[in-house]
C-alpha cells in the first residue's frame, strides 16, 4: 500500500469521481478514501453542523453551569469471527468506545447497546458476549446504561452487530484536536501496531505462527489520563483502528497543514505480525489496532508524554515515530532504515474487510 | 392477541421456559415478552446497574454542578422497507430516538448515527435516506453531531440499519417514571393507534385501501413540552412504539404494581386502520406507532393534559383511554363497548418484525 515516492502526482489523496461507485463496496468501510469521500461529499454536507464537521473521534457538547462539556461518540462492531484470540465482538464494542472518547481527554461517564441480532443466533453466543461485554465494562470503570435489541431474518444480519455509543465528560479547557498539530511536533505510538488485524485475519485464513497473535483490544482511558497528567500541552491523540496507523495520519496531516514524516525503523512491531505482514503482503501501517493510540505533542514534552505512556502496561512498548514538519503538507512520508523516502499513500478502499 | 377473560391463569404474562427457546427467533425482537425475558434473564443481570435495571426509555446520569441531568437514549433502526407511506427508515430513526428522549421530559441535545451498509446499496438509496434524516433533525430541532458507517458484505445485512443514540438535558426535578403510576390516574394517548404498522404492513401486503394509511412517524418533543408546561404531575410518558399500546401498559402495570382498564370505545383509530385491522386479523393494540405516546395523569389533571394535547397538531385526537387501578395488580383489561372485560395478554413474540 505504500509506494515509492517518484513525483508530485503520487500525492497523499486522489479524489475519485463519483460515478466510479454508484453503490455501496467494501472498501466504503475500510477507513480508507472511499468512506473519507462519502463523508465529506454527503455525510457532513447533509448534517451541516460544525460539530460533526470537525471529524473528531467524538463531538462535544456544552452543558449548562458546568465546567465539563460532554463528549459523544458512537461505533458499531460487525467484525467477523464474533471471537478471536485476544477478544470477542462484545470487548471491542466497549473498548472501541471508550477509546474514542479516553482520546478526546473525556472520562467515560456510561455506554449504550444497539444490538441486531439474526435469526437463529444460539443464545448461548449472544450470553458469551454479552458477559465478555459486561466484564469489559467493568475493566473499563464504565456503566452500560440504556440498550435495543433488534432481529432481522436468518440471512438478512450476521449473527450480531452491536452499536455502542458514549457519553463523557471533558474539561471546558481541553483543546485536542486534529486541526492543531504544528509542525516540530513528535508522534508518538503507545504500542505495537496491528495486532488486531494480523489476529483476526490469522484466524480467518487459518494461519499459524510459533506464538499465538492476540488482539490488542483493550480500554485506553488509563493510558490517556496518565498521558494528560503530565500536563503536557498534548496535541490530539487518536486510537488507530480502522485504516491503523496510516488513516489517522494522513487525517491529522490534512486538518492541520502539514506534513508528516515517519522512521521506519523506530515503528513498535511484534515479530510475528512483521512475519504476517510479510506473507499475506500487507503493510502494518494500514493493519487496525483496538488499543493503541498516537499522540502528537510538543517536541519539548515528547519525552514526558514517552515516559509516561511507558509507565501504563499498556503503553510499554510506546515509541516516537516520527514528527510533523512544514514541508509537503497533508503528506505522510516514510523515511526508511536505509535512507531514502517514500510517501505513505492513503488506503483507498478495502484492506481487511470486518475488522471491527 | 386479546383473548376473553376466563380466570386468573391467564394473568398478563406467563414465564417462557429457557429451553424452549435456544435461539434468537423474529419473536425476540418484537417488544413482547420474549424480549422482556432476554431483558431480564440476560441483559440486566449482565450489565448490574441501577440505572439500566430502571428500564426506563433513556438513562438518566447527573451532570456536575448542573441542575439538569442527562438523559441517554439508544435505537437500531432495520425497517423493510426503507420507504414507505409518511416516512423512512432515516425519519424513523431521528424520530424514534428523539421520542424516547422527550418522553423522559428531555430536551433532545444531539443524536448520532451509526450505519451498517450492505455492499451493493445504490449511493442514491442512501443520499435519500441521508437527506431524509437531515430534515428531520431540523424538523426536531436537534443536530446530528458524530457518526459512523460500517459495510458488509451482500447478503450479510438488509440495506441499511440505522443506530441512533441521543443525548439530551432534563431538569434534576422531574420524576417521570414507569414505576410511578398510582391507583386512579388516568391513561391519555395522544392521537390514532396503530397508523405505522399498517402502513408498513399495507405496502409489505400490497394492500389497498381508498386512501393511503401514512406513517405516524413524527418528533414527540414539542408534543411533551407541552404537556409538560400544564405543570400537572405527569406520573410517566411512554412512545407507543414496537408492541403498541399494550407492551407499554404491560411495563407500566408491572413496574407499577397496579392493574389497569381500557375503555374499548374510547381508543382513537382510523376508520382504514380499524378495517385493516380486521382483514389482517390484528388487534391495533399490539400494533406499532412512531408518533403516539400514552401519558398516565393523576384524575384531576386529566383534562389540563388532554388539553395541552389536543392544542398541539400532533395531539389533535389525543383521548382518555382507561384509568389504573387498585385491583389485579400487574394485569391490564379492556372493558368492551358492550360490557363485559377481557384480559389484555402480553403479545408474547412476532407480529409485525422489522416495523422499525
Amino acid at each position: 500500500m505504500s509506494q515509492p515516492l517518484t513525483g508530485p502526482e503520487l500525492a497523499g489523496s486522489c479524489p475519485i469521481p463519483k460515478s466510479r461507485y454508484p453503490e455501496i463496496t467494501m472498501g466504503h468501510g475500510a477507513g480508507g478514501q472511499l468512506m473519507e469521500d462519502l463523508i465529506h461529499r454527503i455525510i457532513v454536507p447533509t448534517f451541516d453542523n460544525d460539530i460533526l464537521a470537525a471529524l473528531e473521534d467524538q463531538a462535544t457538547l456544552s452543558l449548562p453551569q458546568s465546567d465539563s462539556r460532554l463528549a459523544f461518540t458512537t461505533d458499531s462492531y460487525v467484525v467477523q469471527p464474533l471471537f478471536f484470540p485476544g477478544g470477542d465482538i462484545g470487548k471491542l464494542a466497549v473498548h472501541g468506545t471508550v477509546n474514542d472518547l479516553a482520546v478526546g481527554g473525556a472520562r467515560p461517564l456510561a455506554l449504550s447497546a444497539g444490538l441486531i441480532l439474526e435469526e437463529g443466533l444460539p443464545i448461548e453466543t449472544l450470553e458469551r458476549v454479552l458477559r465478555s461485554m459486561g466484564e469489559a465494562c467493568r475493566d473499563a470503570d464504565v456503566r452500560l446504561v440504556t440498550g435495543d435489541t433488534k432481529v432481522v431474518e436468518r440471512g438478512k444480519g450476521d449473527q450480531i452487530f452491536i452499536n455502542t455509543s458514549g457519553v463523557g465528560l471533558v474539561a471546558k479547557d481541553r483543546t485536542l484536536s486534529i486541526a492543531s498539530v504544528r509542525s516540530g511536533d513528535k508522534l508518538i505510538v503507545s504500542g505495537t501496531l496491528g495486532d488486531h488485524g494480523i489476529a483476526i485475519l490469522s484466524v480467518r485464513e487459518g494461519l499459524e505462527f510459533e506464538t499465538t497473535i492476540e488482539s490488542d483490544s483493550a480500554p485506553l482511558s488509563g493510558l490517556t489520563e496518565k498521558v494528560l497528567a503530565t500536563g503536557a500541552p498534548v496535541r490530539v491523540m487518536r486510537d488507530l483502528t480502522r485504516g491503523g496507523l496510516s488513516s489517522v495520519l494522513h487525517e491529522l496531516a490534512r486538518s492541520s497543514q502539514v506534513g508528516l514524516v515517519l522512521e521506519e525503523s523506530a515503528i513498535p512491531l511484534k515479530r510475528e505480525v512483521r512475519a504476517a505482514c510479510e506473507i499475506l503482503g500487507l503493510d502494518p501501517l494500514y493493519v487496525a489496532n483496538e488499543g493503541k493510540l498516537v499522540a502528537a505533542v510538543p517536541a519539548e514534552s515528547a519525552e514526558d508524554v514517552l515516559d509516561a505512556m511507558r509507565q501504563h502496561p499498556l503503553g510499554a512498548d510506546a515509541a516516537i515515530v516520527g514528527e510533523a514538519v512544514a514541508d509537503h503538507p497533508t503528506m505522510v512520508l516514510m523515511r526508511s532504515a536505509v535512507g531514502g523516502e517514500r510517501v505513505v499513500t492513503m488506503i483507498s478502499g478495502e484492506q481487511l474487510p470486518r475488522i471491527c
